[in-house]
């Protein structure tokens, strides 16, 4: 039985929606789920919930990493967070997955650390998820693990990505393009040049630049950058939807015309909200680290925390890794070129 | 009289809104245009207008640049396309500054080469403005012009675009930050490392790093990256609200009410629409040049080109140029670092 490590304390509000959604994954996929963190707090939450015929445990953990902590200090501080115990048990093979929502670069600091990472990977990378006006999904590659990535670190993000795309989506040969400041090879910086005439020689469907208003569009599968530029992107995503959101409601509160229209639209709104709720395709794995590591939102909901562990499944059972490595290994990628 | 040379062949839909936005500037601001390009066209755009008393005069130029070529190709052999001669007219004193919404790329190229740059400045920067959520403007530098900017470029970027801030919106301290990947000292990759630590010892409003989050919010005034992200940047959030106005409109269609409430909201929709318009801020200024070169969107229409040319003559008045040179020749400042 495949069975997933939720590190039960690190969401906003956890551990409320960990534990659900943790039930919900039980139930419905028929995992074995261990809730790790504070026993007292997760035996709270888990006595709101029939447990009847379903594999859910409790693993304890004392220390908990906040928000605010710093990556490198909360990795070398808090030995015995949630986190830090969730990823202990992939690495000792007591749980194949580990899922946790709460700080992301401590999160990743400590699963590639702690867990290690594949013998073909130079370095981990962040693959993020996020829907299209076409109605699908596409992966940035890499959302924020690394900066400052070399040519080979990019091209190894693009095979893991592809391999990524394919188990998750179902998609035969995913559509990998590059994101740069326009479509033609010439366009770029030094890094993306380079990576753009390697990438021609890699056997996947490399499509060529997209810029960055194509990002939502939909007219690829897998989007490659640095880290740098991969979280700026994301970021300043939410806060043009943030933006967008706060001047509408203005807008539309501003006639009496208009009022009657927003409640009349209300309906409308919830279901544009659930479109661009990222919670749907849970959660962003990190790449290349031994084990499966998938990181979700810290404002996940208990949806969210199901379809986490769901991919965090689905990855297990796909033998990501094996793929990864296998793929990786037998390509001519000089690393750290 | 302030002579601003407009390049009338620029925009998707040129001439007509040039022309128009040129008339309308001549006649509220008393300003003296120079419509540059295909004279016929001109002619037969100036037809629908009354010029009397207006200082509006047509410059022939036999060529245009289209968007989809090559700026480096443009450049060299188009040199009688309407943004070659505009820029000469600069050059040669026979105006004070040029404004088009043609080829951006192409355009940085005509003014950087033909005008020249000034004697301190390294490399000229794009300035963005636009809209923010608290209802002001906060200023992107550099928006695209270079890739693969330096410790020192950046520098000189964040004192060229908090000139321009101040010239422009009036306001005598602007904050200056630097984008990046969290608030903290520590957070960025190489590049920005260094320049935030060479910021805090310049005589500017520095006030640290600002998250792709934060970019809309209005918390700084001026915005400092390299332009390859300030690309990335500014067009996925163009992506980003067509992808909001898709899924939304999609919503709110679906269902008898939310079209009641779709229709009796359509004038809220166009005072939202105009809110996220950025032709009310007159174009992207490149800073560093000789002469002043205003970039306006391919799709301005006549009120973006009578901004844009507002501003040109604005930041000609103010001799925006002089105190540049004087400020930036007066920092520590080292060249190419």
């Amino acid at each position: 039985m495949i069975t997933i490590a939720v590190d039960a304390m690190g969401g906003d509000l956890a551990p409320r929606p960990e534990v659900e959604g943790s039930v919900l994954a039980a139930r419905e996929l028929g995992l074995r789920v261990l809730l790790v963190g504070i026993p007292a707090e997760i035996k709270r939450e888990l006595a709101r919930h029939s447990l009847r015929g379903l594999s859910v445990e409790v693993v304890p953990a004392r220390d908990v990493i906040a928000m605010s902590d710093s990556p490198a200090q909360a990795f070398r501080r808090k030995k015995d967070s949630s986190a830090h115990v969730a990823a202990r048990l992939v690495r000792h093979r007591q749980a194949d997955a580990l899922v946790s929502a709460g700080n992301t670069g401590a999160l990743m600091t400590v699963a590639r650390f702690v867990l290690g990472t594949l013998p073909s990977v130079q370095r981990p990378a962040l693959a993020a998820p996020f829907p299209t006006s076409r109605g699908g999904v596409t992966v940035l590659i890499d959302a924020g693990a690394n900066v400052d990535s070399k040519v080979g670190h990019l091209l190894q993000f693009a095979v893991m990505g592809e391999i990524y795309y394919r188990v998750i989506f179902g998609t035969r040969r995913p559509k990998v393009a590059l994101l740069s400041i326009g479509e033609e090879e010439s366009k770029g910086n030094e890094l993306t040049k380079e990576v753009y005439n390697r990438l021609k020689d890699l056997p996947l469907n490399f499509v060529g630049n997209i810029e960055g208003r194509e990002v939502f569009s939909g007219s690829v599968d897998v989007i490659v950058c640095d880290g740098f530029i991969g979280n700026v992107a994301l970021k300043i995503s939410e806060g043009v939807a943030q933006h967008i959101a706060a001047v509408l409601k203005k807008a539309l509160k501003s006639t009496i015309a208009s009022q009657v229209g927003y409640v009349l639209s209300r309906s409308a709104y919830r279901e544009f909200r659930r479109n661009i709720d990222y919670s749907e395709y849970g959660g962003a794995p990190l790449l290349g680290v031994r084990g499966v590591a998938i990181v979700g939102h810290g404002r996940s909901n208990a949806n969210a925390i199901k379809n986490a562990v769901r991919v965090a499944a689905e990855l297990t059972h796909a033998q990501l890794n094996e793929r990864i490595e296998r793929e990786l290994s037998s390509l001519p990628i000089a690393v750290g070129t």
